[in-house]
């Protein structure tokens, strides 16, 4: 095992890549996604099923874990790996887009930014500093710089300023985080989709230099086609020796179109959220399992599928305990989600590294386009 | 495996009685506790996590599955066990007591019973005929006779009629069972706490003649004191070699008063319904783990606990994931108190082999006596 952050590129096949990034905590296959464990747990899943699932990394939020447990509480517990029972990274984000998104209750200043709580009203301050500090306090492997997010619309020149606070305080995070190895800083790139700032944000983070790289500030609403549109060029101003992170992402196509524009690791709360709702993501597109055709269907969700759920269980069964509102049901569907994102991840990584990555693409989208089994 | 259903008595310790029920889908070994799969889960656990407390046997719920998602369609699924990917043996309780339980929106005759249903409106019917019908749909390995269980207060005039009428309902039931191989039929004693009116059901049920013999119509809300002042004779007026359940309990202090006075099976909602309420129980008793002294407490609920809850997981976690509303507070006070339950039986079971049940119970009064371990 090793003692220090670093990543390794094994292949690369068009702009898409393969390999890992190693820390004294593990392994992390990229490209790689990361579900989300917000308040100190995957949604209905036990680590051990996250990690079946085929999961190196989580994420865990700085906002929420402030709050509720306390940085300093899961401190003096050991830290967030031992609290949660998750022995392998962790990346954790800065808390910076949550408490932007908090709308009226946060008020900003080159400081950083003063918010009240969602759960009590209480009143708290994140700041570079701080958020590096909670970021450490919770013992996170990988550490993401506290940045702006601006609420859209906004215009190019509020995103243009809000761009320059984001890489002053890159500054103050570097200088806060310090030596520490083992343990990463990653930068965030912002700039909206406009590419020239993109190209001034990512040109000031590696001038302060970190050791991995995020495209912040996309899947905000701008649609995938103008995500796609700015990752076209803004994966191209990043280091190729270095990870590429993209924030909050997404669908099953969005990861399948970042991971062709070159991007290694993803997060998002989709799957997991999904499976709550009844949504299940398969090879062939999305199904709601609340609807009443699936009632009498002994078929699992997907017949190729090697999850709990699908070697287990029938569509009949799935149905009926989403129905009857049984915790079950999000147990099942969260864990087929997260198998099949997990499966999907290693499918890109193993054809990227075979050179088929075009192929691999086509398939994805021709399993999709015939949609979901008929109903029997 | 057998093919046919039988009860081997291997030792007694006074009136307690440790032995083996075989079915054709495997052991149970007794005193058994039954965890209660109301709507074809067991909520909050996967069936696998299920089996790993020690489970050897589950209960399912007529009533529920007759309403949702209906008999009919849960035996073109293949049956119960398929339908809840649960392969070991299922007792089936007859819809009687559930039905009873529906107050103002039921209907009482010698025929049967007919309610409307508390999810939609619906009207239904269940008669000795319809509930063995019911049951035979699920595939249960166990069946109840169809019963009614008086509701408190009543007279002794009204519980030796409500007996009475359950009797008649009993030799409808073993009619209508027939002859099903590898299936057993239990009858139910009821006669409240009235000596005469148990011995007199006793009786009439063994004139019958049946595969096992529950105790009915105690749990209802008459105490401990007296549900153990009927045990102490009624299971005296019931066969030394069939199997003795008693329908609906209990607490840890319950079950150990039941098995020292002859039971050999019980089922409960309480360890699972507790669990998703925040509420564990443990060798020292209850825990509940909203409190706030546990939110800053890095030792597991039970030391010498081997649960996934005790041996990955702190007080403060356990109390945070509770606070947060997260699911995963359910899933692991679930297990934990399931676990607990199933290793009291094993408790009972050894105890009652090697002759110290008297010794065993001493202890597992002593350790409720000193209570919970102190904050610190």
């Amino acid at each position: 095992m090793t003692t220090r952050f670093s990543f390794t590129l094994a292949a690369t096949d068009g702009r898409a890549r393969t390999g890992t990034i190693s820390t004294p905590r593990g392994e992390i296959r990229t490209p790689a996604f990361m579900p989300v464990g917000t308040a100190a747990t995957v949604k209905a899943m036990l680590p051990e099923s996250v990690r079946a699932t085929g999961a190196d990394i989580l994420l865990g939020n700085t906002y929420h874990l402030m709050l509720r447990p306390g940085a300093e509480r899961v401190d003096r517990m050991g830290g967030l790996h031992r609290f949660m029972n998750w022995d392998r990274p962790i990346l954790t984000d800065s808390g910076g887009f949550q408490v932007m998104s908090l709308a009226g209750l946060r008020k900003l200043s080159e400081e950083g930014v003063t918010f009240s709580s969602h759960i009590d009203g209480s009143k708290h301050q994140l700041t570079p500093e701080r958020s590096m500090e909670i970021q450490r306090l919770l013992g996170s492997d990988i550490v993401m710089c506290f940045d702006e997010c601006p609420a859209l619309p906004a215009t190019e020149g509020e995103v243009a300023a809000s761009m320059r606070l984001s890489m002053r305080w890159a500054q103050r995070s570097r200088d806060a985080f310090g030596d520490r190895p083992g343990h990463a800083l990653f930068g965030i790139m912002q700039g909206g989709v406009t590419r020239e700032l993109r190209e001034e944000s990512a040109a000031a983070l590696q001038q302060i230099g970190f050791d991995g790289y995020a495209v912040g500030g996309l899947a905000v609403g701008e649609g995938q086609e103008a995500m796609f549109g700015v990752l076209d060029y803004a994966t191209g101003f990043l280091p190729q020796d270095k990870p590429r992170y993209l924030m909050g992402v997404g669908k099953p196509d969005d990861i399948v179109g970042a991971v062709q524009r070159g991007i290694d690791m993803m997060d998002c709360v989709l799957p997991s959220r999904s499976g709550r709702t009844g949504q299940a993501w398969t090879r062939r597109g999305q199904v709601n399992i609340k609807n009443a055709r699936h009632q009498d269907d002994p078929r699992p969700l997907d017949e190729h599928c090697t999850c709990p759920a699908c070697t287990g269980y029938s569509r009949a069964y799935l149905h009926h305990v989403f129905r009857a509102g049984e915790m079950i049901s999000g147990m099942l569907l969260t864990w087929h989600n997260l198998h099949y994102y997990q499966e999907l991840m290693q499918g890109m990584r193993d054809a990227i590294a075979a050179g088929r990555l075009d192929a691999f693409v086509a398939d994805f989208h021709a399993a999709r386009a015939e949609g979901d089994i008929k109903p029997i």
